[in-house]
């Protein structure tokens, strides 16, 4: 049994706060500004050049990415750490068209993440002759894949309102039909368990600055089915994805398996961070957290639908259909997070009226979500919110 | 008169090390690992998801280009961090073939670092249609240009030689010729003056890991001419780049200028480690860092001619025709970088016979210059080199 309680104290989080908001962005470890200290001491001005043999920089996308696959049911050698999420998007999609030829049209929903769906934009926009995206509601998913289709794009787990698709059943009636799958793990890494192999899914890509906190613009991961990886085609054919970079040839050759996918030179400051939060997801079970994010999730839910006027649940209310977070409705949303946050609560605002909470069992418990929601009481029934400082946009929200 | 024996102080160098490989991965300043550390707690660990704004996270990318932007000759607000240098050549190639509508063809040479010419394999073939990559010698580039080209696509600092292409004089015969110009200034950007601006260049990408000490992986960079950066377009279309990536649209829409460019998250802990640098940078005129590297490769050069027996300069003579580095070939190459490297000076070793020296005025002086000559000249004389240590090669060079 893994021991929460130990875990919690191995976050780095303000006095008195407590933290809704991992789906954005996870707190560091305590661990990790060392970590940085060190690798910049002690690897890159020590060792210098050599830290990319030395200090194993080289082989970093891929062992950190070994450790990524055991938390979202891929084998060990199947992912490999770079870039950022939306660059990861563009080469699955663009591997996945060139896997189904003959076939043009991205199948997508608009319960999506808008960076992959622009993506997917952006590529049909390069490729022209036809290739197009299409994008339907996520309840049309399902009876939408037909033979037409080349690729299907769909996050597991909304980012809006934490439902869940139900990856073995879509990637199964896919591959009857021909269609390659793409999968963005973004809000389901360190999220919930995933079976990537078990459900036989194309590729997969996901973030690390939300439930595995790596820090603000982590490195980004992408799987490829192993019987698949050494004929995807990488389309950002990076150096570091040759067959052999140090050679400087002129032509490209794609390097074996998921090693292809890699780009250029991996971020190494940004891989170190991740690192070390990675030191406590190591010793995680996916069923465990999975367990601890329900018992929280119902928790919450249960004390602001008694407790709190006026909130609608607009997450599933089945916690088997949702991921780990909880959004809810209210009319005066934006003011009401903002009292929040200065209450020290701190969740996100999605326009144009939604709450939205991220629970991480690593560094919550029943505590927190208590009193949270007693703050968020008070905030509404008190009409706290009212207050002029909470009426005021922010730019960036 | 920027003072050169403070500025050395400021860098992270191990004891007894001469460091003539900052033109493949500069060294760290000492302000670096404390700024990461401050980051991480202060910003990351105190103000969580609020540091997007609070700490000016979201701006840092266009701040930090900012800064990138001085060095490089080109106005404020033209110049965006992110990705790698590869990922920003093909946003450069792929909007530089958008705005040059019927023609098909990249132009480059076989100077041009691979991982360049890969990116516009795997762009051309993506786009299919006739579009193609020709490459040719550096010396035939001028002559090649012609109006059947739509992009010119060159470095303007050759990797392996340092040779020098005239990038007003390409850019005028280019512009003449209804050509767009993509310059990658991987081996410029803190090495040698660069006039983007002046010279009417296009596009430019760089690389902020070698002389600008950015750290291993660091962010790279993007310039769009001004008058072209509102109809250029970015290909990776991510949401970073959208006019209004908080109103999460379902349809891309490019934002305003170089922000388009743009795509995912940014590095925050990479770009915080490159603002550490560029504090000393910040204080540099180009122009006195170019003449000191000037007096630091021609003292090389002459000093190896002279004493060393064997080497064959690869570099050109005229210094006005190099960057700030220095190649010399030798057939026992490998064997006598190793015993360099072995011997506490590093350069490094490009196959199949090259030693590569980097100059980095910020931190090496005459004296450097003079005992790395004397190693150099006894490792040759003495037949050091022999040793059978030094005769295993690395997997990674």
């Amino acid at each position: 049994m893994f021991d929460f309680k130990a875990s919690k104290a191995c976050f780095h989080l303000p006095e008195g706060v407590i933290y809704l908001d991992g789906n954005s962005l996870g707190p560091p470890v305590r661990a990790t500004a060392e970590r940085l200290s060190a690798v910049v001491k002690e690897e890159w001005g020590e060792q210098l050049i050599r830290a990319w043999n030395t200090a194993g920089w080289m082989q970093r996308p891929r062992a950190t990415g070994d450790r990524i696959a055991r938390l979202v049911g891929a084998p060990q050698g199947s992912v490999v750490m770079g870039d950022t999420l939306s660059i990861k998007v563009f080469q699955a999609l663009a591997a996945g068209l060139a896997l189904n030829p003959g076939r043009k049209i991205i199948l997508s929903d608009n319960g999506n993440f808008p960076s992959d769906l622009y993506m997917a934009e952006g590529l049909v926009s390069l490729k022209e002759n036809g290739f197009q995206l299409k994008v339907v509601d996520p309840e049309q998913v399902e009876e939408a894949i037909d033979e037409t289709i080349a690729v299907l794009m769909l996050t597991e787990v909304d980012y809006r309102t934490g439902r869940l698709h139900d990856m073995a059943k879509l990637t199964a009636k896919a591959h009857r039909l021909g269609v390659i799958t793409v999968w963005d793990l973004a809000h389901s890494a360190g999220a919930i368990p995933v079976h990537l192999e078990a459900s036989g899914a194309d590729f997969a890509v996901g973030c690390t600055y939300k439930y595995l906190n790596g820090g603000p613009g982590a490195p980004a991961f992408i799987y490829i089915r192993p019987d698949l990886a050494d004929t995807a085609q990488p389309a950002l054919a990076g150096w570091l994805g040759h067959a052999k970079p140090f050679a400087f040839d002129l032509h490209y050759r794609p390097g074996t398996g998921i090693e292809r996918m890699r780009v250029g030179t991996p971020p190494i400051l940004g891989l170190a961070a991740l690192d070390a939060s990675l030191d406590i997801w190591d010793q995680v079970d996916m069923g465990e957290i999975r367990q601890r994010s329900i018992v929280l999730t119902e928790l919450f839910i249960r004390e602001c639908l008694t407790y709190v006027p006026g909130l609608e649940l607009m997450s599933p209310r089945d916690p088997m259909q949702r991921g780990s977070q909880v959004s809810l409705r209210h009319p005066q949303g934006y003011e009401i997070m903002q009292a929040l946050i200065d209450n020290g609560v701190i969740g996100d605002f999605r326009a144009p009226d939604v709450l939205r909470f991220g629970f991480a069992p690593l560094y919550l418990d029943e505590d927190d979500i208590r009193k949270a929601v007693a703050i968020l009481r008070k905030i509404i029934s008190q009409k706290i919110w009212q207050d002029p400082k909470y009426q005021v946009r922010n730019a960036v929200t």
